[in-house]
């Protein structure tokens, strides 16, 4: 029994769960899972009791309970040194994180018309101009992370900034959506999008998703 | 001339600008401040000509381009590590970004009918139920603060974690609107809000958009 716990909302429907979910699992540290499932009678009372915002995700450690995506985030790549969950480098270090702050406090449009939903397939739902300029931003800063622009001395490896960090965590979901929603999409990002949904740990929780009683 | 440059949006407005330019005055790092005023025909441009986001804030360092307040907030606590940014203790630590990350995402409500306006006196604007449910999350999370769960070994200091860290930087936008707006508040909120609002820097802030030529 591990003593990391993370409280998580829906697999299917709950992105900003996936995001610390996918960090954990890459930094591989053990931990229990705890799945709240969303609208349902005692949801609020449940998070409740373990969250002090009211909102899922939130991790406990021992006495400490850290809540908010990013947040979690930033604590397990402190407990966590070795993982590499932010690039090494500087300059990378601070565009991997302008990147996921852009992701955590923005692209509204997109979270609205396309939620994250590994139900069902959604192709040619929710497009708009507004989620559309979402999704050429995203574009163009996935091409600028990996065309190595503040990538530093980062080398390697098909992911933002080469190995695997918390600003692909924080996108997950969004090739998640891309996916769902069958957004055309530059090859470029179509390569990403496919290293991304090859991670086994990713898979899993796709699996989780689809096989989750609840459907919303 | 320093080589750190703060691009910002209008003083009297921009809330997002007024964190990292926080966290840079009390970290004590001299910094060139470019102001571009929101809302001009030549707004956009100029912001894009700096920012990769189209967003102001923006902090250039060097080569290095760092974006969203909280990003740059975390790039100036590691610049400046002996300035204390964040919390010394890690289980503090862990809740100032939790709470600091729940204000970068959150409270749309709050920030939607009470957006920052220093230049003018609005009590008895904006209130509405989800503003004040905002209002009531906020009081609580810097109730708990500063009761010191979570606290560690902080210790000494009105702050909400005894000194002062980015998760004041990241609140003192919201300590203006509740004196703007005159939100009524509990007896130990206004005793930290005059904390705050006692800081040379912020006063200084408050003192710049006073005199900007520009009203929206």
């Amino acid at each position: 029994m591990s003593d990391l716990t993370l409280i998580l909302g829906n697999k299917a429907y709950s992105s900003w769960s996936l995001r610390p979910w996918l960090a954990l699992k890459q930094a591989g540290l053990p931990f229990t899972e705890t799945v709240i499932p969303l609208r349902q009678p005692d949801t609020a009372a449940r998070i409740r009791s373990h969250s002090p915002s009211g909102r899922v995700p939130c991790l406990i450690h021992g006495g400490i309970t850290v809540w908010d995506s990013l947040a979690i985030c930033e604590y397990v790549a402190e407990i966590a040194p070795g993982a590499g969950l932010w690039p090494a480098d500087r300059t990378a270090r601070a565009v991997a994180r302008s990147i996921s702050s852009e992701m955590h406090s923005g692209f509204a449009s997109l979270r609205n018309t396309m939620s994250m939903d590994l139900k069902r397939d959604r192709h040619g739902e929710g497009m708009t101009p507004e989620t559309a300029a979402d999704i050429a931003r995203i574009e163009t800063l996935w091409a600028d992370a990996r065309a190595g622009s503040g990538r530093g001395s980062e080398t390697g490896g098909p992911f933002l900034f080469g190995g695997f960090t918390i600003a692909d965590a924080m996108f997950a979901p969004v090739v998640t959506r891309l996916e769902t929603y069958g957004v055309a999409v530059r090859p470029e990002t179509r390569a990403y999008m496919d290293a991304v949904l090859a991670l086994p740990a990713l898979r899993q929780w796709i699996a989780d998703a689809k096989a989750e009683p609840w459907v919303l």
